[in-house]
């Protein structure tokens, strides 16, 4: 598997040891986690939005209005930071110092490209719905012309990018680990609740399985 | 209940109806989100980083190493951007174009502080625990001076804010909504799993909680 170029901006200055740069990581990161911030300037301020992201090789995309803010400030040729994280539990330490977070989380940079052939549009958009809901594309009423006009694609090629990751119990001081409180990890999960079919879903008609769960 | 300033920044360009400029909503996604991104420039890039966030009123928080590129960036007196998202749900319609999401976001501008006066720092960190851990603090190994100062705490006042909402069933377009296909929500929710006490907890000790679940 390619190793990323560790260049100097993404290296982990904190933590270091927790600190991935191979590819097989950062893509696993991506792709196990729903939801990405992407940060990008808006008249030179940051701005940080949460969205949906999937990944084909080491091209990350995401997508949304054409009239959209952010996805016009994406497609004009500038630098993003697309962050992607999962909180995988808490690890509870004898003192405050010492409490953590065991968690998954990767940082990509590039210049997003806007997708503007339509078939690669096309194949893109289906390729979200599939990592969310394998086979459902082919099930719904097909995409219109107008539709597909009104959807703004980005496409990242990863030019730098870091993941960070830590799953380990509690690191405590050497004396404290006897200290009378409880010591050790409470992991969490996103979990999935009973599916919601709104008024028009038949009983025939099975939901698909909720994804990331 | 004060209204913050819903200046042009914040304002919700799409899907208008789904933007709140109050506080108690923002507040309450705030508390209700156990992780935000920050955003904010390195070298004039835009770097998105998740931490641990708090808040006490019109204030949020967070903390990290005093030695992290992250933390002293902060602390330089420049804007970022703090986004706080909760991901509830999959809204499943019958054409891809109306799948969307549910979900509660808050994106919060201001110019951070850092906590310099040790009496408030001690008092911010310990408001951290009891957000997530209530009554944890006072029995933990306590925190020392070396401690305090090896650790930063930011403070952003916020000003300016929004939020961005979503919790209905898929909207589809008329004529679609019997499209042979389920149409609905699949929610989802962060959940604990079992605790894992470390090989120093005793029998005795009861792990508080998990938070957020």
């Amino acid at each position: 598997m390619e190793t990323k170029p560790q260049t100097d901006f993404v290296r982990a200055r904190r933590m270091h040891e927790r600190g991935r740069y191979d590819e097989a990581t950062i893509h696993a990161v991506l792709d196990a986690a729903p939801v990405c911030h992407v940060g990008h300037l808006i008249d030179g301020r940051p701005v940080v939005i949460p969205t949906f992201h999937w990944r084909d090789g080491d091209v990350v995309y995401w997508h949304g209005s054409a009239a959209s803010r952010m996805l016009r400030a994406n497609a004009r040729g500038e630098e993003v930071c697309l962050t992607a994280t999962l909180l995988d539990g808490f690890v509870l330490a004898r003192s405050g110092f010492h409490h953590s977070v065991n968690y998954r989380a990767a940082m990509c940079f590039g210049v997003p490209r806007l997708v503007t052939d339509t078939a690669e549009k096309l194949g893109a958009l289906k390729g979200f719905m599939e990592r969310l809901f394998p086979g459902r594309w082919d099930g719904l009423r097909p995409i219109t012309a107008q539709e597909l006009k009104a959807t703004s694609v980005l496409a990242l090629t990863i030019s730098e990018a870091s993941a960070k990751l830590r799953d380990a119990p509690p690191g405590d001081d050497p004396g404290d680990e006897t200290w009378p409180i409880w010591g050790g990890v409470l992991p969490v999960h996103l979990a999935a609740g009973a599916p919601q079919p709104d008024r028009y879903a038949t009983a025939d008609q099975l939901p698909p399985a909720t994804p990331f769960t």
